[in-house]
């Protein structure tokens, strides 16, 4: 296998870097790729940085001794507390979700008010309003954690009055700062886009992290001269370390098409 | 240390058990007990009876390097799908959650419907439709999962519209059925007890697994002849496979009592 046709490899505590592989597959539909689910250990939003950390790391070797071309940590907790540590580990590019989000969200704020969801581990990281600030430390940066979010989602009631009156009431602390911009800092927050600006009103820009990260990694594997344009034996493999039943049901509501060769393994029996 | 000293020892996927613990504080209060909350793989709701059983292993043996006199299954779902394996694992009486509130729910309802909501894994499992029906098989039971129930008590928002509107969702079902009683199959739920009270209205019986647990402990106990009596050396002592400052915090609401020498283990390790 040569170098640009080596897939990318991506994790996540479960199923929700599956928006970040579904953003992938539309920017970059040449890309192999291999996507690892810690479903036995998920969720990492509420574990502490160590923890997280040492999960990340058995994570990341999986995907290294799958050859990978790259390493996409789909995770917010885990980028947010274990990106540096996880750098140092391999000798293949790394990239998280923090700094993309980050620097779309610097970018498109008019007031330089900035408001964060995420897990209870992600916003108490401060990872996001670090990165805002060293981009610009004139930028004020709110966060809030909302654990409800995830299991709403899961749940399937990203809709409704239900959602609408959680949604209220983890913002409104946000609008009465008078936030212009709201970054999605969990990957399963797309899935609320919809109730999240309507809570949010007209003017707000959401900041889908999936969508920027995508990006950047088309920036970096084009600067190293590993895209692989060609195409050659495209594949998408997914491992995860709980059944795969439910993976699977959840996921391809997340992936938005079919999951196919769902492996089960099991990390901490590599330690 | 004799046989009657020795504690007991109890465990749960996080911080849920210690509503089972605060009752047999209450009815035992000198015995000793060891609790295991692993924290670092909390919740076992969403996971597979295979993953399930594997951690309650790992829980059992450690509970047992502490040479506890018995263990209580302090977890609907572990009790749900693993207790009978971890039954043949030790030479100490293993008891779970599901017996004593199966055996109160079918002495106290009069219209034999009988309603059980827990994660989705215990709800899945049927464990409680089995021993009710086991009882008593004329008996109609009814299962639903809740599983927005834990991390809205977790959040401590188990009063208010958002609680309300949620129970009303997950209960709707088991009002239209007409059950008169009501298993609390999730050791979270005892706090939304007022909640669920007001939603399932007046003559509804809710049963709290952990009351009817505690009872049956004492009389396992009494009939091998090993209540501590004396109540020599009594002591608490709580192990956490995460962080302890979280499993302080949130503990300390659910065993209503400051909880102190929270020692962090890590078990995967130990395989």
């Amino acid at each position: 296998m040569n170098k640009e046709s080596a897939p990318i490899g991506i994790f996540d505590s479960g199923i929700g870097g599956l928006t970040v592989l579904k953003e992938i597959c539309k920017k970059l539909p040449h890309e192999s790729t291999v996507y690892l689910g810690d479903t036995a250990r998920v969720p990492y939003g509420i574990r502490s940085p160590e923890t997280v950390t040492r999960y990340s790391f058995e994570n990341t070797r999986f995907l290294f001794s799958k050859e990978v071309k790259m390493i996409v940590v789909a995770c917010n907790t885990a980028s947010s507390v274990s990106l540096d540590a996880i750098k140092n580990s391999v000798p293949v590019p790394v990239i998280g979700v923090i700094e993309p989000g980050a620097k779309a969200a610097a970018a498109v704020t008019g007031n330089k008010k900035i408001g964060v969801i995420g897990t209870e581990a992600t916003i108490k990281s401060n990872s996001y309003a670090r990165a805002i600030m060293r981009i610009d430390n004139s930028i004020e940066v709110f966060g809030i954690a909302c654990p409800l979010f995830v299991p709403l989602v899961e749940e399937g009631w990203t809709k409704g009055k239900i959602a609408e009156m959680i949604a209220q009431e983890y913002l409104k602390e946000m609008k009465r700062k008078g936030i212009d911009t709201l970054v999605l800092g969990c990957t399963h927050y797309p899935l609320l886009k919809g109730i999240l600006s309507a809570v949010m009103g007209e003017g707000i820009n959401l900041i889908d992290s999936a969508i920027e990260t995508a990006g950047e990694i088309e920036t970096i594997l084009g600067n190293l001269s590993l895209l692989n344009t060609a195409g050659d034996n495209m594949r998408r493999e997914f491992y995860v370390t709980d059944s795969p039943e439910k993976f699977r049901t959840v996921g391809e509501k997340f992936l938005g098409e079919p999951i196919h060769h769902i492996k089960k393994i099991e990390l901490e029996m590599e330690v």
